[in-house]
């Protein structure tokens, strides 16, 4: 088989990336180790940053989330027994954000890629990289257990921290930086009304807590657990307390409990891997660089990764310009770390961090009391909240 | 002896309460255990906020600062080889800062209050506070081996960290909040022109460095430094050498060397003791606070506690309320937490934290990036640098 781009991994960065190559002529195939349910399966984050709105849309795949997604000028944050709003339409010349699962996103670009006729391979094991230090790049694999070669002009690495792209390069060409929290967040999913509109984001002395969504009438909600805790030992009643102990009065009064329908603890992380091209292979999304998850940036960062990476393939069929493949990198990562510091600094900002003693949680009080009430401090919480500008 | 109020400590805290106390005709004495010589040899921050300066002029010892001070409206970022100026006044309605030695601020009071012809008692020894959680507090000490007893209706313990007056506190009655930095800033004092005509916060691989100044003549040099090293380990040329390093280029070629006239180390420390006021006692500066010295904070908070305690005693006198007393510590303690969060950041910005890894690094970078070209993050720093209003 042989395609222009092979793009490995059909998670939301892959399979919006082969849609907007699809869109501009590119030639493309998707390589997926798993099905597509268990792709659709996966639960994360679901804050649609303003430009990745935008970059669904020049896909052609943002209507259900136009109809569905609810729209947010501003998210809460709660604090010493109270609540402070933030707007984010005001300070960023109307900009605002959309809460729409990632899962559904993953949903339309399937079904835009089933309507296209687009091929992705499921199931496609044992994949291998191969040459793409030259111009002739080429992807193995198998098949319904039979091996199967794709031929390609360049490989887009889009699988993930655990995929294979990453772990393609050689040790030596890799710059990797790394941060490991030293908590987790323990999450449940609960077919309830949320307890507000907006996003709480907690900083409570027993920890940090989210009051998150994800339609009118589905829930999810965080609270920071220690990276001992098993999931088994929160019962749904246990997380609802432990929950409603980390919010104001008032919130902890309206919350509208019920069973959970999923439940499970993530840890936090900082990573990213330099650089993000070599030679034919570029990487994009998780499998360059993780956030940990306070400010939703993840799969956004990954949007951002795909827009610049289908300008520079788009600059380089069309146009005929190398410009946009040679500095894919750079540009990437400019962007990238200040989404890694955003997201390093909120969780800072918000989070119980034991080893930092007493006075770090008195300087995490005197950081929330600035920034509610400078009006300076809360326009660079919503311009990067809402996205920085490209 | 009696006067209204006795205040501990001649340094430029104690001296300005005196003074405005003074105005106000509240009567006063000094108590310092040093003489007036040795105060004045301390050398200290040289950078005054426009809230300072304001109550300088209140007190009516502002002329020589107004006269030989350099008004300014700026300062630059040093890194990644290259210099990035944020301007203070355009984002903070016309404020700047001045620069002007803490020296000169302590030689205007000392000469102010010898013209007024108010009581200092230099050389106090052995001083020590009694009864101030009663409403008749006094005070015993030994001058020129004689013991002596200074009877008052409050005292203001305004002699430093190491100073008898928060000593006198019972330990359980305050809360302590320290965070020690792993690292000292290693300055000297010169006689040669500034290599710049604003001060160069400097971020380098090596270490932080900082370019300031007293005076057009009289330069004021630092580089951070292991808390292992001693003064006598660093020749000039060795100080001169490890500044270049750490400055851009061109920076690096202006500078204009020649022998220190003071050098030392000092180590960098974020403390707060909680609360400010004990019956009639109350803590101002830093025998309540200390901040890291980047940014400069330290003499402002010191004014800033004296503007609220002469506010708070002028209230008590001339307006019989007992408001201004009873916030005083709740008021002042808002004001230096956040003061102490911007001087903890400004120093996690700049500085070389090497257990931070090399993430800590890659994320003072892209922080450092972002804030040189958002509008909003550079009035954050402007509006913190020049002294939040009150």
């Amino acid at each position: 088989m042989r395609t222009q781009v092979a793009i490995i991994g059909a998670g939301p960065a892959g399979l919006l990336l082969g849609q907007l190559l699809h869109k501009a002529g590119i030639d493309n195939v998707i390589l997926e180790r798993q099905d597509g349910d268990y792709v659709l399966a996966r639960i994360r984050a679901g804050v649609i940053e303003q430009t990745t709105a935008d970059l669904l849309d020049e896909a052609g795949v943002g209507a259900r989330m136009h109809r569905e997604g609810m729209a947010h000028d501003g998210f809460e944050l709660c604090f010493n027994g109270g609540r402070h709003r933030i707007d984010l339409s005001g300070p960023t010349g109307g900009k605002h954000v959309v809460v729409y699962g990632q899962t559904e996103v993953t949903h339309d670009l399937m079904d835009a890629r089933k309507a296209a006729g687009l091929t992705t391979v499921y199931h496609a094991d044992k994949v291998e990289l191969h040459d793409f230090d030259t111009t002739k790049p080429w992807v193995s694999y198998t098949a319904n257990g039979e091996s199967q070669v794709l031929h390609c002009d360049f490989i887009a690495g889009c699988d993930g921290y655990h995929g294979v792209s990453r772990a393609s390069v050689p040790a030596s060409a890799l710059s990797l930086y790394e941060k490991i929290y030293p908590f987790g967040w323990l999450g449940i999913l609960a077919d309830t009304p949320p307890v507000a509109e907006e996003l709480i984001y907690s900083n409570h002395a027993r920890g940090f807590a989210l009051c998150s969504m994800r339609s009118p009438t589905r829930t999810r909600y965080y609270v920071q657990c220690s990276l001992e805790d098993k999931v088994e030992q929160w019962s749904d009643d246990a997380f609802w307390d432990e929950l409603r102990r980390r919010l104001d009065p008032a919130t902890a009064e309206a919350l509208v409990t019920g069973p959970s329908i999923e439940k499970s603890i993530a840890p936090l992380r900082s990573f990213v891997a330099e650089p993000m091209r070599f030679g034919q292979l570029f990487l994009a999304g998780d499998a360059a660089h993780i956030v940990p998850p306070t400010g939703a940036k993840g799969l956004n960062l990954a949007a951002s990764d795909v827009r610049y990476l289908s300008r520079a393939l788009i600059e380089h069929y069309i146009e005929k310009s190398e410009a946009g493949i040679r500095h894919y990198s750079d540009t990437c990562l400019r962007r990238v770390w200040k989404a890694e510091r955003f997201s390093w600094w909120f969780t800072s900002l918000t989070h119980l961090f034991p080893d930092q003693g007493a006075i770090g949680a008195k300087l995490q009080q005197a950081e929330l009391d600035y920034l509610v009430h400078s009006e300076a401090a809360r326009t660079v919480m919503a311009e990067n909240y809402v996205g920085l500008p490209f």
